[in-house]
């Protein structure tokens, strides 16, 4: 049983929109990921998301509003909803999903990540 | 969607060993609670738990060793293994883990809390 600070897992990695997972547990996966910028737009059919804030502000893009989440502050995103996480500035972030779960969700392009590295 | 702020979840109780129910996706729940003290000795048959400390330091005894888990930091507990947390100062943290989970795991004693409160 290994402890896992999540500041040194960040600072392991510096590029955008490529998780890692940093935690595996029950069938789901804790990943660790840094965003910048707009993703596209998606939804997942058969998973739940949550995206847990540490450093900067996300805003999560829904059809018909956005919400801004904050450092100490969560969203879940459940399945069937369509979504785009926006950050303007670098917003690093905890994601809790199924170990199925495919960052584009039903989208498959070249921003997909299939493969993902276990820091 | 409504994003959770954590502080506030934490902010609106002040008993130990209480877990609040905070967030729910894929059969998982997010619990938030506080801790003050000794626990029992315990382990789960068929839950993992993740335990993600917010505030304090919390020391999770296993039979061999303990590791101290400090705000930023999270550790995963597997299936069946024997742990007790224990804060000698309060801690404040979020657990993951499956609805099903019951806190004291295989014994059922007066710190047992089976039904939890969704706030």
């Amino acid at each position: 049983m290994q402890k896992v600070n999540i500041q040194e897992k960040l600072a392991s990695f510096s590029d955008h929109w490529n998780p890692r997972i940093v935690g595996e547990l029950n069938g789901q996966h804790v990943k660790a990921t840094k965003l910048k910028g707009e993703f596209i737009w998606h939804h997942h059919d058969h998973e739940d998301e949550l995206f847990l804030v540490i450093k900067g502000k996300l805003k999560m893009e829904f059809r018909e509003k956005t919400v801004e989440v904050n450092p100490g502050e969560f969203i879940i995103v459940p399945r069937g909803v369509e979504h785009r996480p926006v950050a303007d500035e670098e917003v690093e972030l905890l994601l809790f999903e199924p170990a199925s779960t495919l960052n584009t969700g039903n989208v498959e392009n070249e921003r997909t990540r299939k493969e993902l590295e276990k820091i």
